[in-house]
């Protein structure tokens, strides 16, 4: 028992909650290790019983582990790479959570080295609540978990990272790093982009003023993804830019079929917004099991 | 006192709201008679004492009115002005609340004659309950009501339609239809026009059906407009169909301008996005008196 560890780096919200998941989950039996740059967040964690252990250095958390989990953002994922080569044993998966995957398997791929396997992991999950105070055990329950492989990702680095998956509560979902930069860049990236323009083609308009009396609980709600803070919003496109411009270019030419049909007003149009509308329901339905709109 | 009469033609939600917004009002020194199709509509509005009396025909409700409120749909307003136009005594005050104006003003023009006066209104409240069953006295309250004019509209229309306005607790906001139709396009119709681009864009994305799995709230959120009748999306777009081609245009190039910072990841692309957080951060805080995001 306990011979084998997983250390997780990084106990934010994320990290906390998954090295909370797995404290949870009866079936995993592996030790539970967490390392934190801040001692303080580090103590926090075993306070809250989300870890088995903490240790002090980067070394001591991924020496000898079986399976070393990165929880920092993808902007600082490269540089960690490269302080954890040297401590990496030989046959150590590593993984992470980071919400970009062809630049993070880019950078694996370059600083790692061939003796250790790297598989890239996104959990579809969040909170508004940040650091390990906002983490809890069931944020991965019933939710979908990317594991991100290539034709040379070895089978037991495929199999160990579904069943840590499973023991999290979520449902791992097998794609490619550039399926996976390009699914998030059309659900989740180009959404806050339409949100921001949208905010920025009214707001700079001459009349806004007088027409922003006018806007109402649509425009707020079509515009609050444009509320959270720019920096985030700007990184989150560096790490993505290719697959965001592409669906920008996508997006672009279905709003000149719907310009063309509202100008015919003709049946053209009545069926964009029909199938729109039963899309949605099916996905509403499929994914949130009938809860309202 | 009493001799005065406001006549409200059709009594759904937002009639008999504004029936109802009138007999709540001590100021309001006029007689309410509520005009509605079905009689069964009408007998509910004098049941919950939304209206001082009902009227059984078209006839009897404008003949001698001081002032007659069309609440019924914009697709129905033309025939309902060449029905009402023989009824109509000289001097009365013809307004309704249909939600574009340059078609309706044009209408009132061609149908109504010289002698009586149309001024359009357009109330910026909503609700998701129809009928007579979901109207209620304070839904004008502390919102816009749109009091739509041309350079002819003579003073003591305006007086009276700023009057009727400020009794039922909203406040009067006076521009042009054309002004009216374009800022409501860029407000509310393009916002509803992105979210059902924005489903259609990925829904008939060859990879939907994986995409679809890691698609959240976020995308739930700035697709949540899609949901409604497709129906009522078409007519909306059929009565301000250039303005929306217009705006659609603008949102193109602000889209572009957006594709270009991604691709150069440089301060153009930060400044874009905080310039629209501040934009709306703002707007948040003007209108909805700090309430959060």
């Amino acid at each position: 028992m306990m011979d084998k560890r997983i250390s997780i780096i990084g106990l934010g919200m994320i990290g906390g909650s998954l090295a909370m998941a797995l404290k949870r989950c009866a079936a995993c039996d592996m030790e539970i290790v967490g390392y934190a740059r801040r001692v303080e967040t580090a103590q926090e964690a075993l306070r809250l019983g989300a870890v088995d252990r903490v240790v002090d250095t980067l070394r001591d958390a991924v020496e000898g582990a079986a399976i070393v989990v990165l929880t920092t953002p993808v902007v600082a994922m490269q540089e960690l790479f490269k302080e954890i080569r040297k401590h990496l044993a030989p046959g150590t998966i590593v993984t992470d959570v980071g919400s970009t995957k062809v630049d993070v398997q880019r950078w694996a791929k370059l600083h790692l080295g061939p003796n250790v396997t790297f598989i890239g992991g996104h959990p579809m999950a969040g909170s508004a609540a940040a650091g390990i105070g906002g983490a809890k055990p069931d944020l991965f329950d019933d939710t979908v978990f990317c594991v991100v492989v290539e034709e040379a990702t070895p089978e037991p680095a495929r199999a160990a990272l579904k069943q840590l998956v499973e023991w999290i509560g979520a449902r791992p979902l097998v794609m490619t790093a550039e399926q996976h930069d390009q699914y998030v860049a059309g659900v989740s990236h180009l959404p806050v982009v339409l949100a921001s323009a949208l905010v920025t083609a009214a707001a700079t308009h001459e009349q806004w003023p007088s027409m922003s009396q006018l806007a109402a609980q649509g425009f707020r709600e079509m515009t609050r993804m444009a509320a959270g803070s720019a920096e985030v919003r700007r990184s989150l496109c560096s790490t993505n830019q290719q697959a965001i411009a592409d669906w920008i270019d996508r997006y672009i030419q279905i709003l000149h079929d719907y310009r063309t049909h509202i100008l015919q007003d003709d049946s053209g149009l009545l069926d964009l917004f029909e199938n729109a509308r039963l899309a949605r329901r099916h996905w509403v339905e499929t994914r949130y099991k009938r809860e309202s709109p």
